[in-house]
């Protein structure tokens, strides 16, 4: 099978990582991106101009951008201090496009010129939508980053998350998921990136009826307060869980275990080598597979370069 | 004589307004801009960032710009609340390149390839210079908006204004002014805009040696604080005391009055059409011209498209 167009569902550095991998490969790609972030920055923005959250979009463009290296620095860059303290400059760029064009794909579509996007960055959802998750203890949290990073490291473990409203799939994010050859789902924060995509109105049921082949890429460490304890097949059967099962035909999983010394860093932060020694290797759907996935530096992240080749060689077997 | 380069000396809403009016027509454009600017969004981005005034450079960059109109509608677009209330987002996009390459100059140079300007935007000088003012009373007052826009009113008049540090001015600066066909000096604010390019170290002296005609562009109406009862021949004399004498060619006036009831809404604000009548017609050097070349509407501004053709007749019979 000739895999020609490639979408990536997630978002944050996830979908960036994968994204860059795969800009190198002579694909069509496109990005279609949660639209639930409402921290940092782009939650300031969310709040004070009422625009749509452009942080996990502004991710994907600048991993797409062949522009300048100076234009993507500019995209990335950070006010460390003064009135703009914490405020990325490319979130500006694309609420200030969004304020002056009055829609959010206009100024997608504008920003993407600008960094001459290779490819095509699609918001999930054109809805103005708030992650909402239940604990098992009952408690209610709205907001993805009180979700994504809890104040009560010991909190109880999520129960179920949803948005409120549930907004509808963006056309366009339809029209992308319904031609592609192949649907990467993932890697990213699970309840906070991931996850996010499938909660919307539409979303599992265009990926279903995508002709396709779908996999998930699970995640190398657990976070603290969102997926402690989470072993592989934890990830798997949550994505399972929102979008339906039997849709997968793959999970990849990383099976190099990071260095001692790395290891024990995010130890402290409460972060640990996701464990894949129970997963099921028979499945037939989705077809478990592992590689080493993951880049030695001072961060486990997937490595770009390992992740594009292994999913390129993948399905060009097949 | 064939005009093939202009360059034009000032900064403000009078050079946008030359520079408009003069893209349309096939000549090389090159904008000398002040850099004494250090109020509203531009002082907050010197005082907390230390960068470079922005604000000039940006109003002439969308002058000169042949991109989209989203494109010239987000560097022009100003933040009415929140926290980023009262930043141009063009101001932001300068000095975050700023931060983001090291030097005004490739910020300036980034943007200009992103704007698509049709000519060169060259600020006179890459010092960070402040205009300083003192007035026939004696009393010294620092900063460009304390001198362009008085807190009192009544206060006494300049007597001279200079930069601090002095500032030498940047190469490019002399470069295109010595290329030049024609010089234009002005229209604009006279010591917001105009003379703090004269102030700089080199700039009267590259003026004096370069080939090209010189003309001056006198004010329409004066400014409550700055210009009270000026005369055309008083803002003649101004520019004279800092460019020398004998320099320029010729000086420029308008002569149409605004309509009463538009001159009557001026007045309140103690701002007056420049009275002409004691120009001297018989002067050689500067020759004295004058012509309609206001616009009328809500504004009493000189009128790009007159400005325009009345330049390019006057040096085309030449």
């Amino acid at each position: 099978m000739k895999i020609k167009h490639i979408v990536t569902i997630g978002g944050g550095t996830g979908t960036f990582v994968v994204l860059s991998g795969l800009k190198k490969y002579p694909v069509n790609l496109s990005a279609v991106v949660s639209m639930a972030d409402d921290g940092g920055s782009t939650g300031v923005l969310r709040d004070e101009y009422g625009v749509l959250p452009p942080g996990d979009i502004r991710r994907a463009l600048v991993a797409l951008s062949e522009s300048s290296e100076t234009l993507r620095d500019l995209f990335t860059y950070r006010f460390e201090d003064g009135g703009l303290q914490g405020h990325n400059f490319g979130n500006l760029f694309l609420s200030t496009l969004e304020k002056v064009t009055g829609d959010f794909t206009s100024a997608v579509r504008e920003a993407s010129t600008l960094l001459s996007i290779n490819g095509e960055v699609v918001p999930v959802t054109l809805d103005n939508v708030r992650l909402h998750a239940r604990l098992v203890n009952g408690k209610v949290i709205k907001g993805q980053t009180r979700i994504d990073i809890p104040k009560d490291l010991n909190r109880a473990k999520i129960e179920s998350v949803w948005l409120e409203p549930q907004g509808r799939i963006n056309p366009s994010a339809r029209r992308v998921i319904h031609s592609a050859d192949l649907i990467i789902i993932g890697p990213g924060d699970l309840y906070g990136s991931v996850i996010p995509n499938l909660l919307v109105r539409g979303v599992p049921e265009a990926i279903k009826s995508s002709k396709a082949k779908k996999i998930y890429i699970g995640n190398t460490m657990t976070k603290h307060g969102e997926t402690n304890d989470f072993k592989a097949e934890d990830f798997l059967k949550e994505i399972e869980k929102y979008l339906g099962e039997g849709v997968l035909d793959y999970a990849l999983f990383n099976k190099k275990k990071p260095q001692p010394a790395l290891a024990a860093r995010y130890r402290k932060e409460g972060a640990h080598y996701v464990d894949i020694s129970n997963l099921d290797l028979k499945s037939k759907k989705p077809k478990i597979l592992t590689a080493d996935l993951i880049d030695t530096g001072k961060l486990v992240r997937h490595s770009p370069k390992k992740l594009a080749e292994t999913l390129l060689a993948l399905f060009s077997q097949r």
